[in-house]
């Protein structure tokens, strides 16, 4: 069957987690290290999932440590080479295979320059792992189906214990790790019987928004990635502000919003943006802990509250990840195998 | 006819670029406050066009003064609360209305936190000039459109004059803006007739990837999001980089992408991914100063190079407005009044 890899890994998860949480204590060292270093500020790096990642890095050490983080442009370093102070700064570049070439040599010049470098990867004899001071290990095992979802959930695993590590609750963070683990285990079955449902009237949709606010805006560009690289799907992930500020205009009753719904200090924007949807007459799909609280949704895809708000993206992708399978399969596409992509994008 | 004022404002921006540079010693003076204060980082924030043009300065920033820029997140500090470390830090608010509502509580908390802040508004009485320590105009005179192109273009001139100032290069900035607003004015008559050969065959698109790297990612992000507002057409804003990274597995025949190749650092990146919507039988429509050396392209609307490369996204950005009031008429919509869309989002 067609698709077996993407679904072995997703349900693969939860032990994927299990396996990075026997390694915390590498985790609760740097965290200290960083910590100990002070950094003015915290550059993220990487492509595809792994920026979905660094999304949820900005958020995650903004909450935990109060740094501020951004996703780094890399062209600016790399191709433009404008001379940046990297001085005083810490760099994370996320890379499953450790051989995306711009995000080594990004590594390489921050460096040279004075940042403390660290690359979180799932090969540890990578070019990125030789080229960066620190490397913290991803843990997830092989993962080989082309559209990432193991190397995702363990990419923000890996980002909430360092970014906890630095603010001293790394131990805090490890133990609730490990129950969103069990959630998850929890929720893969019923959640997959679900996603059929949503899978076959879904079958003639070329284009979707993909709304999520905060921390789950990085769920929502990782649920837009997996649609459009595995289904053929147009997804755009928006937040709930960016949507409110042009592409609402674009609504029309056969285009499909997907709002992804956690109780936190987001939630009151993605009710709004969803009550917009219902407005326009489009088509509305609510996930996540607080999909419940979506009026009149026409397809609800709830998870599991999450130990701690700042894990919640943990669960909330699952949805994603089961539609996307589902839905790959009902328009005789292979999720294993998308067209035009392969495993280690080499593209500049 | 429909879409007179959104036309009428794309060809009032060379005026309205020509009145902001009288007012350029104010820049100048900022600027060089500025570099005297040595900000660690600068901190953007704004939405929608605004946040377009915040990608902009993340380069013009990186170019010019070498200082770490980023497009900073509102809702962290605004709904999450973080306590994040504002001391040493720069903030510029990008606000046409100065009204928008999260972006001025992001500036008073900035404010009081340490942080320099600026404001760049059309609107000198309003609320977000009350707020910032430093208010400069964005002197593009009313704006009845209710999608932004004037209010843009002088948003990015606006920040190319402060980041040139505060790199003590104000003066050849603003003479290099001088001749782009001649550049525009000779640009806009043989444009339109242009891209009204395009309007016709995209009357039927639903979806597009518009694609730019570099400077012209905010390029690739403002083309789209007025095709997405005034042309109910689903554009998304790529890098060639996250395109080859998922989305090149989206397209088909019928899925247009938009390529913005401009002469520098960034065009062999534009290039190759236009290579591989060729290879996916995709149709391409080349546009940018570099658009000739896109091989292949269904559709070519090229501009004049500007007299700086960091400039150049304020020619760059013409095809895209053009194409997006002919585009509207074609599909029988009015440019001037988007549906759902209100002049200031008062949204979350």
């Amino acid at each position: 069957m067609s698709g077996q890899l993407f679904l072995s890994e997703i349900r693969e998860q939860p032990d994927a987690l299990r396996r990075l949480l026997e390694h915390r204590s590498e985790f609760t060292s740097v965290g200290r290290a960083l910590a100990d270093r002070a950094p003015g500020f915290v550059r993220l790096i990487g492509h595809g999932s792994s920026d979905n990642s660094a999304v949820y890095a900005v958020y995650a050490f903004g909450l935990l440590t109060g740094w501020t983080t951004l996703r780094d442009s890399i062209s600016l370093t790399v191709y433009y080479e404008a001379k940046l102070d990297f001085a005083g700064s810490a760099v994370v570049a996320l890379s499953q295979s450790g051989a995306t070439p711009d995000v080594v040599e990004y590594v390489r010049r921050a460096r040279a320059r004075g940042a403390l470098t660290m690359g979180i990867t799932n090969e540890p004899g990578s070019e990125l792992a030789d080229a960066a001071e620190v490397v913290l290990p991803l843990m997830a095992g092989p993962e080989r189906a082309v559209a990432a979802t193991k190397t995702y959930v363990n990419e923000l695993a890996a980002i909430a214990l360092l970014s906890g590590s630095a603010a001293g609750r790394g131990d805090e963070i490890a133990e609730q790790l490990s129950r969103t683990a069990d959630l998850m285990e929890e929720t893969v079955d019923p959640l997959e019987r679900q996603v059929r449902a949503v899978a076959v009237p879904f079958s003639y949709v070329g284009r979707m928004f993909v709304i999520g606010r905060g921390l789950e805006f990085a769920t929502a560009g990782e649920i837009a990635l997996k649609l459009t690289e595995t289904c053929q799907v147009m997804a755009e992930p928006l937040t709930a502000t960016a949507f409110a500020h042009g592409p609402v205009a674009a609504l029309d009753p056969l285009f499909p919003v997907w709002t992804i719904a956690s109780r936190d200090e987001s939630l009151p924007a993605v009710i709004d943006a969803a009550a917009k949807v219902r407005d326009a007459g489009g088509m509305l799909v609510a996930s996540g802990s607080a999909a419940g609280e979506i009026v009149g949704a026409d397809y609800v895809l709830p998870v599991p509250e999450a130990p701690a708000s700042v894990l919640s993206p943990l669960l909330s992708v699952l949805p994603g990840q089961l539609l996307s399978g589902a839905l790959a399969r009902a328009k005789g596409l292979d999720p294993d195998r998308p067209q035009g992509l392969s495993k280690i994008t080499r593209a500049a």
